[in-house]
């Protein structure tokens, strides 16, 4: 396929060299030129997002937040986004993590303009991506999926279909970063507790690790938190907290209250008022630290 | 070795089964003497308490809750406790799941009659017991659990050596349950906002264990949430409320707040309140959806 | 003066009735033409937003929520908004209770067009509006407010100006109403765990009326909560959960966590979910009285 | 009457006198003798807790904490407490905010033992006491309130009879504490936020006084946490806290979830932790301000 791409950053790059590998043509734009030139294979730098988008199969986003979506697609300060320069039956797969709500309006401004819209937002760090071990999770309709399913397989090393309505997609990661933020509170807490009562915090690691849960994530945190070594940050606590909110915000919406999300929502927007947006995200571990006088 | 054993039910029955298949002497007593006489081998039965601690090398309490050790052990409404019929330089091993506090006075009791005491209490299921797969967390003195080590070994698969302070063991053994109670939590957030969002339940679990955390408490639970079928209860609710209060209680002792603990205990409560405690402690996911409306 | 007036309702009717017994000339909007074409007096009924924006001194705007302040005053689906009707010197009071990212909106397009802007939100049921006892809590710089001076004294017994920013004006707005909200979840749990003990709920509410708060405001909740009487809502219950929401975001805007306002959230959006939305805001009680299983 | 006192504090010294103007006889005991000596008036000075219960009509107790109560009523380490000199047809009257649990015992003690027993815990602070302003919240048979009622009324200026069961008066001020200390998280947070927001704290505190509660007790609060004034402490963090465990423990005894006592808890307990038990427990705002960075 001809595949535009807007995004080419740390997740965005080895995605793009995967699409490439499996055979596809490339299309590449990013805000900074240098990321995008620095593609090898069959590819394409674009000057403008408008180029990335022209005459493509798909279009695929990969950007930090909502605002860099809504702006990229739709447009801001009278300039036109993306969406205007898609063809008709092309497909915009929206690969960020983006609220459930910008998800139902990039569907309903997609539909208008008669192009496919599918949520594929992805599980796994930059180092999965370049292992090729992403998880998607899509949600659109049955035959955008089918379309899709080359590129997914291409990028990642398993595809759940989540649903018809492309924000089941969005709504499916949130849940699922909710629940890590969750466990890095639990272990957070855990850790403050045991530490209070003289036991070494390895002990309590090894435990969970061998006793408990035998996951890769918990290791992978648990050693964090016990090590209490919050940087450099493999994800942002900055972006920890905009994912917490866009689930507070989307259970706010259906209305479905997460007590614990709120929680988690306080201890890392206490971690952003104390500086420490930029550590790792498991550094929410030291707002229990510190109410424990530890 | 000569061992007393104090607590034959379903996790205490295999336990000893090991322990004289290990090729340990037992005189076992419960409360129930069916269950006492049904174990089979070198086993005698104890017509009370103190004939199961008289002469014996080592006594191993597996009980139900703080009052029924502290009640046991250091008696009650005037009737003296076992410990008055353990002979000097005896240990007491003491693996139900009580209290920091309780455990602090098992060992100055026991210290003050010149008896060792440890603290042992262990994570696994029934079926975890019968297949000798559970994990012993022990502390104590390091001379003692040399001397317990046999011991340990004939009941789990490892041991945890946790610290000189026997009830470091317990607070251990508390913050693991600590976590589970949160993964409950979080997942019944988590399956309940998705739920309202449209999603098929069963497209998260999948997710969750596929993509996020490869365990198999998470599938185990996260299934039983997915599905909403806690009955028949693998583990009783308000014995999971028991244990959180028994944390809250502990980590109020060394002034280390636990917000999420406090969260569960409220959750846990509520569902006490409404006649849920002989449900499996995953329905506190419950109260997710019922505060959703679903 | 000659003021214009959007908003003719439960609150807007009497404030216009007392603008215009205060001498000042009006003209009145309002989306359902009969309500404001009952008023009585020195008034004009304008045919239009527009309409009540020419050519007036101040603009006084009385709305339910962000959505319709917005679409009022900066137009909405290439609609204008009556911004562009009003003349250049006219000031914008803004009465409504909306978020604070709203007014800071609202005065810079003011300003860009010159004209003054002022968030003016009040604190008083509609009762206290007829009864010209409401209270003002005014921010903008104090040459504007010099000037809307006489406009708030004839609608309100007393003025707060809190600051030079309009947007501090819906803050503390937005902090009042918190604090009331907070109020109605302290009685919710106080009173669900004394009836749980046994205790007649009347016998708390006199001992918090008379030996703690003599308060009229935890009176009259007081008594609704002790009552359980929560229709008809003096203060529809979605429209709290609004306000806490609005604070919420404020708070987050500026990393100033507030997890009891988290809390209050979670318990209003379940009693929306539960359908509870159209009764008092005390009902939010209804929530620790389920939850105690009463 | 003949009125046995033990406890001469800040609070049972002005009690102390109240009663001997009423005209009653005192037998009064302090642990420091020097209290208690320095009554003036109908006064015996006792050498021990004993003597002030032996042949007295009524014994009123007014002591820190359960602990404190519990040894000096029931005894502790094998000596006696005063409860065994007590006569017959004797009314202990327990003026200290105890847990519900040990009002229990107590009654029950006090029945086995044929002596009359009611719970008087009091709200006022020591200078309320000075001034006969205490209220007097009671509970117990009528027919033993019936005759503590002068004993009520020469120390306070009014009484609350909240039920049959002596426990219910200790339920009803735990309650009450609860509610003050709720009042401070949401003053507290309300705080944080206006601060962060720009606002001048002074500003809220004059809308709450004035506009939304007008209550001496919000007052005296808003004013502390608005200066940030914590010192000398009027009423020491750490038995706010104690009050707050009490409720939540006999909140949990009758499965009445608390979450914002819980959450009351949780930064009470950090205050300690972080070594501020001994300030006034307004402190409890300090936890706002920290997380938000201030």
């Amino acid at each position: 396929m001809r595949i535009g791409m807007i995004g080419i950053g740390r997740m965005g790059m080895p995605m793009a060299q995967h699409l490439m590998k499996a055979g596809h043509e490339l299309i590449a734009y990013n805000r900074t030129r240098e990321k995008a030139a620095s593609l090898s294979g069959r590819v394409t730098t674009a000057a403008s997002p408008a180029e990335a988008a022209r005459d493509v199969d798909a279009l695929l986003t990969m950007l930090a937040d909502d605002r860099a979506v809504e702006a990229m697609v739709l447009g801001e300060a009278g300039e036109p986004g993306v969406l205007s320069a898609l063809r008709r039956g092309a497909i915009h797969i929206s690969c960020s993590t983006i609220s459930v709500g910008l998800a139902r309006r990039l569907a309903a401004a997609h539909a208008a303009a008669e192009h496919g819209y599918v949520s594929a937002p992805v599980f796994g760090r930059p180092e999965a991506a370049q292992a090729q071990k992403l998880w998607v999770v899509a949600a659109g309709s049955s035959a955008l999926l089918d379309r899709c399913q080359p590129i997914f397989e291409a990028v990642g090393q398993g595809v759940f279909r989540v649903g018809d309505d492309p924000a089941m997609a969005n709504a499916v990661k949130l849940a699922g970063n909710f629940t890590i933020a969750a466990m890095l509170e639990t272990l957070g807490e855990a850790f403050a507790f045991i530490r209070k009562a003289g036991v070494d915090p390895q002990e309590l690691l090894a435990v969970l690790n061998t006793a408990l849960y035998r996951s890769p994530i918990y290791e992978n945190y648990g050693r964090l938190i016990a090590d209490g070594r919050y940087e450099p940050a493999g994800f942002a606590l900055r972006l920890g907290l905009k994912d917490v909110r866009l689930a507070l915000e989307a259970s706010d919406a259906v209305a479905a209250p997460m007590p614990l999300a709120s929680l988690l929502h306080d201890h890392l927007l206490s971690q952003v008022a104390r500086g420490r947006g930029e550590a790792d995200w498991a550094a929410v571990a030291e707002v229990s630290a510190r109410n424990a006088g530890l």
